[in-house]
């Protein structure tokens, strides 16, 4: 008896796929250099050659069985001393191997997290705009995905929407800084009122309420800044990160999560994430992969290319006119289309072979993501043809 | 609000695993050549070195971006159709690539068949003796597990145990041939049989039934002998595979589902299987690791280490009196204990520093599970250790 919730959402398709299977089509037809894909968050720089080098000298010098054998299900115990460190190095916190739980990407680590501390029923509140896919990936455990709506000055937090969506069915909150499709990096400023909201809330409820911070652009930060790390703010938080977007690894599927030592349960956590792996058929992500990122932890691809590129979206969209937000980092931009209904722009757009993801199933209409993981050329040469349709079509 | 099921699943520890970290802790102690670890399914021989020559020959050549990159969700494509050309070669069916869903494993492929075709509330039947992980990985999907008591004269189907359970609620029939833990083979006849019943049941129920067969042991098989593969005897197959014991990769986590092109609905079902994908936290498996085995479909580990301690232990456990059924294949064999009670069997034993599991949790208590992946001094240095502790303890 075929599951008729499965083949529903056979209806539902991406929008992000659907214009970059599009783009893909146009590009058979008319050439790769003709057509400006500004659809897909697909890393466009090479993983660096640290991490090729630890992988072929781990192939060649480790005996098949350590390399390939099960890892246990909370993980590598190395692995997850390594990671530990680095994270401990690099932001000041306390983790231990146990606080550790190596994933199948972020995509994995959140099926964890949310699982671990929401039950079905519960909400999990997070802000628009939000990566479309959280929709589908909460659904699926039962809980429900309640949006707050966006600060559209500067993209932070709006507190007031924030504490009006506030109730006791809240098991969690679920941020995305640098933010997919924004670009926006929360401050410290805002990291410590969300956090002194959220222990408010926590008194007034009776309850814990948990942060899970969804991190895989982490590393992929502007002008110089950085990232705050959201767990030095909050106690209850869970990190979930990936290596696709820092290592440029994204169909390896390996990221993590970890647990704040100062969470309620912190030492249960793990176990219990090893346990919901056995619900939804996960075990453990890759052996060798595991051991290979352990290797490279503090490396990231040469990331650069996303600020160059990002400054001539930047400027180009100014230039023509457009309300846009400057990224703080990721390899996406997100300016307010010039007309009302941002699908009506992108399929104009696209007489013009730009590809760009208009911004309804991100939870807040009327906007585009562009996303720039191109070569340099190709995005300037974008902007160019971005200025042509601007102004045949808007008159710019 | 931390999740009170998973919490709870803490205290529900797997036989398997605890036996295997007593019998680890004892190694510490005496040093593992005097310890007669029989308890976990750990493949002991190499990869072969066509695996890691593909491995190390991708990541030379190929350009990190073609390696690494975003899978599609349904399976890199010509994965899928080498996985295909692979099977209809071998077992003369006709897959096409769109039939292939490269999956993180067995667990995996199971994760995604039985949510493609039950849903909450159906029940799932499997036949006793099983793997015990099946309890957590149906209850995970909302469906129930179903046990047929066991033909304990051949482990195979006891058919009208098996036509008794059979109800209208039933959505899906599972099956692990060859089995573990007992070894067994399923026969053509089996096969034959099973499949009419299943047809049937169809036709009474007026619904679909699906058979999701569970294959990571098909290569393991003795005397020569073939497993038939059960798609081929009925259209409604979900074959269910996994890399770990053919190419000793349990670690990797690679494995794939094969949809019968005759399978109702056949070409909507991978699809489906990339939605759920999006509601249980995977992607796809390692984008490299789809590549290489993929260069690699026909080949396997030297299996033949598993035979040769198979005739040890069963030539001893027959001397000693067991009852006991020559295994068919995998590297697991499965006597009856020599006392009701299996875990006190288990548990005198290991004073004698042979670890064992007992059977309960496989669904059929008053057995042993032995599992013989170890080096063929230690099984018969174990066989040894095994006669003299029924000669002392039992007076064999």
């Amino acid at each position: 008896m075929i599951n008729d919730r499965f083949k529903d959402m056979l209806n539902e398709k991406s929008v992000i796929r659907s214009i970059s299977e599009r783009a893909s089509a146009r590009k058979r037809e008319i050439g790769a250099d003709h057509v400006f894909d500004f659809s897909i968050g697909n890393p466009n720089v090479a993983c660096p050659s640290q991490f090729t080098d630890a992988m072929l000298d781990l192939y060649s010098t480790e005996p098949p069985h350590a390399l390939h054998g099960y890892s246990p299900s909370t993980g590598i115990l190395s692995v997850r001393q390594a990671m530990a460190d680095s994270l401990n190095r690099r932001f000041g916190m306390d983790y231990e191997a146990m606080h550790l739980f190596p994933t199948s990407g972020a995509t994995g680590a959140l099926a964890h997290a949310f699982r671990a501390v929401t039950k079905p029923g519960d909400e999990i509140v997070t802000f628009a705009p939000f990566f479309p896919e959280y929709q589908p990936y909460v659904e699926g455990t039962g809980a429900t995905l309640t949006v707050v709506p966006p600060d559209t000055e500067r993209f932070q937090i709006d507190f007031d929407a924030f504490e009006r969506t506030l109730n006791p069915k809240v098991a969690a909150v679920l941020i995305n800084t640098p933010n997919n499709p924004s670009g926006t990096v929360y401050s410290a400023e805002t990291l410590e009122a969300l956090a002194d909201m959220l222990r408010a809330k926590q008194r007034e409820f009776g309850h814990d309420i948990f942060l899970i911070s969804d991190e895989p652009y982490r590393e992929i930060v502007f002008d110089g800044a950085e990232q705050p790390y959201p767990a030095r703010f909050y106690d209850n938080t869970l990190t979930c990160y990936s290596f696709s977007k820092s290592l440029s690894l994204p169909g390896e599927r390996i990221g993590y999560v970890a647990v704040n030592p100062r969470a309620t349960d912190a030492d249960l956590l793990v176990p219990m994430f090893a346990q919901i792996s056995r619900t939804i058929g996960h075990n453990c992500p890759s052996s060798s992969m595991q051991l290979a990122v352990a290797r490279v932890l503090d490396d990231t691809s040469d990331l650069s290319i996303y600020e160059t590129n990002m400054n001539i979206i930047y400027d180009a969209l100014v230039d023509l006119g457009f309300t846009v937000q400057r990224p703080g980092g990721t390899f996406y931009i997100f300016p307010k289309a010039l007309e009302e209904d941002a699908n009506a722009f992108a399929r104009k757009a696209m007489d013009y072979d730009l590809y760009m993801v208009p911004s309804d199933s991100f939870g807040m209409p009327g906007y585009l993501r562009i996303s720039y993981c191109l070569e340099t050329d190709q995005v300037r040469r974008g902007a160019e043809r971005l200025r042509e349709f601007v102004t045949e079509v808007y008159g710019g």
